[in-house]
């Protein structure tokens, strides 16, 4: 099962998001960091791909912003910059940092993420189905929802 | 149903390709023409990533040549240095001309094709499930494919 | 001729740099911002590739950080940052705020800067020649270079 | 110098062209074969940008059908559909077959082409200044185009 998420900000939702509210949903859960090459030019505009994509209450897109490195430079009012800029329309959420300041945050370290952009594709049932780092091909990623949508 | 494919000749395949022994499997059938702009630059490198993304006997991916206008300059002679030049490793068959002598040749007409490229997306039970003409983008064409996959 | 340079923080060089120091080779200065998509994407990169084609006695690229919104997200921290992630290697300044506190830098208005990216192309003798807002294609660019490098 | 242009037919032009006829101008040379992959993604591209760039009384494109292999395949007839189909608008030349019947063409071998595509850029005064096999950087022809419009 995919470990709760452990959110210090919510930006583009009306209110905090929680795995369990989005059971019977297929969520596809994109971790990145606003500075990260390879999240900006294939992760998130893969992200706003499957968004425009598949209907919302069947697929939920999420991104996570898991900072693990140059903490000051990507703080939250950084990121509401950068969400606007590239015109995100997503819910993203601020993955917190734990108690004993690690530089690796919470969610992150929680559902073993080894950098970013990170995908996680967790099926109707809350199960972690597909755990990928790096880039993956939009014919992968489709192929995944697609079955992960029929799927029992 | 998908009405049965018209070929005068086949490439990259050992016989003749009917869909009656492909059933059972998904089949993605990318109709083109080798002097068509759109194809060369997404049709077929399309059809190549599916060829390569999907398990042989899961899905086949077959191409069809469907001339349909400067008929001389697409022979099979043509068409042989083609494959060969953009290394295409899937099945290939050339549309057959009718006995009327028409422009557009059988397949073609028989499946209502309006231009290059077409894909044909047909399910385990050989029936047509999407028919699509022009880009289509490699997000919609995972989640078709994946859907047929598990679909009953 | 092209105003001086006036710039609060400098990066990826040893010391500050002023046009008049560069009399005598070709300056490409790009104006950007780096929560700018089109700078990320195509700005960015082509002055990347610029710095690479060029010797660097013969051609200057100067990056120009010309924030002019979104102030609290776009500060010198964030940018180093930046500058490390994207392997920017050209120099990189911090284009200064005017004692009145306006949202536009001081070498942006003084150059009538319209926004970013903004490309800059300065003759051996200082004088601008090129003031270009947008996308510009690498072929223009190189021209734009090559005639420069002649031109008496 | 550049050695005479040796073609049996030509596109896109009302007589045949010449480069003592171009005399003054820069002429950039386009060697390609039409069922050459690169050249088809790269270098068709990269001279259609240049003729659309520059003016045609400064800089003179001009693509030569270079066919070495598969001559069956790329036929006159077929490269008339393929000039059609992917809108080439400047004059090409069909590379002439020597009398002895070898595989590569006459201009081609008296230029020393090692295979497709070849960009040949000739000055103003006729003399080959670069011959590029392969791909070569919008950025690098365009520098070298401007060198060569201004050069003595």
């Amino acid at each position: 099962m995919a470990p709760p998420l452990s959110v210090s900000q919510w930006f583009n939702t009306a209110g905090p998001l929680t795995l369990e509210a989005l059971r019977g949903r297929v969520v596809v859960l994109h971790a990145f960091q606003m500075l990260c090459p390879g999240c900006v030019a294939h992760g998130l505009p893969q992200a706003q791909a499957v968004h425009r994509q598949f209907a919302g209450d069947e697929v939920a897109v999420i991104g996570l912003h898991t900072v693990f490195e140059h903490h000051d430079a990507m703080t939250p009012v950084s990121l509401a910059a950068f969400l606007h800029e590239y015109r995100i329309g997503f819910p993203v959420g601020v993955d917190a940092r734990g108690a004993d300041g690690g530089d690796v945050p919470t969610t992150m370290r929680a559902d073993g993420m080894r950098g970013t952009p990170t995908l996680v594709a967790i099926d109707r049932a809350g199960r972690i189905r597909v755990h990928a780092f790096g880039r993956v091909e939009d014919l992968a990623v489709g192929a995944l929802i697609g079955r992960l949508l029929v799927a029992p």
